[in-house]
């Protein structure tokens, strides 16, 4: 197997057989193919793209490239979940213990924020002693007795997928439907679950820019799913507005607990509700219209928080904060962004809003940086809603930032609207 | 300058500006921008091309990544040469001492043989004391009072071809019009003279298989060379046959002697005529007609053999041999293949020769292989040629191979005749 004859296939969109992207991505992995090789067969995959069956293959040779999870010893049907990110996405946290309150289990890694995004294992690290890092062994067997658990992706699963991230994010071949779909399922395919949804989101705030991209990557993670033997959903979700009020870690996870408790039942209650209903749905626990009921009730009767409850202690964290959100984190300086007029919001640009967030510490610019845990945004604003003059748009909280003056015309300028007179 | 917005646009088809590319190739030269960044934009630039305002520049920043040389110490017109390579191809060392003997200055660096096709240098080597590497202003000074000159490339001339080549060379972006010609003409343009001739060859022992990408690279090359205000003429030709009848490090150097000596006037006498002519017409030397008549008379008068001579000279080498052939190197063992009936030459694969005698050892498999200057084919066969049974199609010369089993095999597979009754 010749590595300049794969480059040069896929650079004349002559399709490779399985044994040779095989080949690829061992090599790969184990450093035998260079990463300049490996950076002009993925440039050329950028703009050749790949065929289905290619994007199979991929997929498959990444996911064998190490563990793949027994999950055998989990009785209950186990349903993964995967978002592709955004602004303000604590769906995770919120649906994985409504699920499990029906009676599916929910294992699931997840991966830290980089950039305007924050990810689910920086937000569940702002409970004060849950662990993140919990052995493989330990997870499952948390997984096994609440039926939700979360932790950080571990270095044994899909090897080859860590590499070639790093690779592609430093070779301009990162935007790329076969690329992204391969990295997500791999992971999904080595954590081994029956049941895979997917949340493939669209919008500036997301990595899929346009509703018809978010629609090829749902469609192509589908055919990989079921190729590999998992009952597998894609839904496809606008993130062109940050997803709930609060952004910012402590500030999500209290977002999360104020809708499993009922406390609050906004756009982002019903979003968790319909996201819930498709798991239990693929899990084979009844009709959408059944599944949404039961979902519902696993809010209102408290029992998804109890599970999160269990969940946490079990995780070594402080389960306080599911009774008393006042726990958790709370910022030294705070900042009110009021309505200088009169005046109705048309847009949110969620990305805008995820980078004013960074700025006040509540992500990392580089892979090393510490997070402050405490910091973000509530937004008091939604597309559509009018604000009085004098009242509040949106406040922003920090501990290592007291100046707002730069984050806070950072977040106006996020935010279109018309104004009254 | 951020690298990964340079290879974005390339790879989104939006063209880059001059100072993007500058800052590229120069980033690569100096290892500030790693190789699988450059291997990424290399790939990106192979599939979709670039602009030809591109490619000037392109070449021109790889120019500029090393010495320029300063060519005011030669009175004459300088005239640069430059074949994309083929089989059996010994034009430069007939028409570079017929243009000197007409009055224009050739001072030419050249490559060394890489797989089937053979390299200047090593032809040159293959005369005994023929110092390839003088200095550069000894060379200068050969050319200056001989008319003739040819060295290696050396070190200083854009290090960016040599550092980009070698990675087009692992990651399958080598067949790119574009790369081509900008890492011929960089070099060309470095070299400085006042006026290049450019002969591209296509066919299937050439670089260039179709005549279409021959015409294709041949516009683009002439294009730079005048952005760059050089006079600048691309002649395209076949290379589907040989070049003339001998293959082989010494036995084209005999060729190109028996050439310039009179005593051969066959197909490769009247392309030399024709491309010296060029070359001569280009320095200004009179109509195309005229120069033709000029580049003949050189050769009758024997003064183009003179030039030769004395440049040998020059640079160390035994100039006898350009009396008295039989001092350059002589093969130990030969093997004549026979027509085992009467035949008629249909074609001649020069790709399948020139691996032919690279089995017998006149070329290297891989860079540090020790060249057979005594072997080679000398071919008794041309498309068109009847030849009868008993008579000999082409003889194979080697020192350090003598067992001909294989390479006759080969050889005679290159050949397509019909057999007659």
């Amino acid at each position: 197997m010749n590595v300049l004859d794969i480059i040069n296939k896929t650079k004349r969109k002559i399709k490779l057989s399985a044994e040779e992207i095989g080949a690829l991505v061992s090599g790969f992995t184990d450093g035998s193919i260079p990463d300049y090789q490996m950076a002009s067969w993925l440039m050329a995959v950028c703009i050749n793209g790949l065929t289905d069956d290619e994007t199979i293959a991929l997929t498959l040779a990444m996911r064998d490239t190490g563990e793949v999870l027994d999950l055998s010893c989990i009785e209950n049907t186990t349903i993964d979940k995967h978002s592709t990110g955004g602004v303000g996405d604590k769906t995770s946290l919120v649906i994985g213990p409504i699920a499990a309150a029906c009676g599916v289990c929910v294992p699931k890694m997840s991966g830290r924020g980089l950039g305007h995004t924050g990810g689910t294992i920086d937000k569940l690290e702002s409970i004060s002693g849950y662990d993140t890092e919990l052995p493989v062994d330990r997870f499952l067997s948390v997984a096994k007795e609440t039926g939700f658990s979360i932790i950080s992706q571990t270095e044994e699963l899909c090897p080859a997928d860590k590499k070639m991230y790093a690779l592609r994010n430093s070779t301009g071949t990162v935007d790329s439907i076969p690329l992204i779909c391969s990295s997500i399922m791999s992971k999904k395919l080595a954590m081994n679950a029956d049941c895979i949804l997917l949340d493939v989101k669209y919008g500036s705030g997301a990595f899929m820019k346009t509703y018809e991209d978010a629609c090829k990557l749902a469609l192509l993670m589908e055919r990989v799913g079921k190729a590999a033997g998992k009952r597998c959903r894609a839904a496809v979700t606008d993130m062109s507005v940050p997803l709930g009020n609060n952004i910012g870690n402590a500030l999500e996870v209290k977002e999360a607990l104020d809708i499993l408790s009922g406390r609050s039942k906004g756009t982002l209650y019903r979003l968790c509700i319909e996201l819930a209903a498709e798991m239990l749905e693929l899990a084979g626990k009844g009709t959408n219209e059944e599944c949404r009921t039961l979902a519902a009730e696993a809010v209102s009767s408290g029992k998804a928080l109890d599970i999160l409850e269990k969940t946490i202690a079990l995780h070594g964290g402080d389960s306080r904060v599911c009774r008393d959100t006042s726990l958790l984190p709370q910022a030294r300086f705070s900042y009110e962004i009021k309505a200088a007029e009169d005046m109705k919001i048309t847009a949110i640009n969620s990305e805008e809003i995820g980078m004013t967030s960074l700025m006040l510490g509540a992500g990392r610019v580089s892979k090393d940086d510490v997070i402050d845990m405490s910091a973000g945004i509530v937004m008091n604003c939604e597309v559509g809603k009018r604000i009085g003059e004098g009242e509040t748009i949106m406040t922003l909280y920090s501990t290592v930032c007291s100046d707002f003056t730069e984050a806070s015309q950072r977040a106006l300028s996020a935010i279109e609207f018309v104004k009254f007179r």
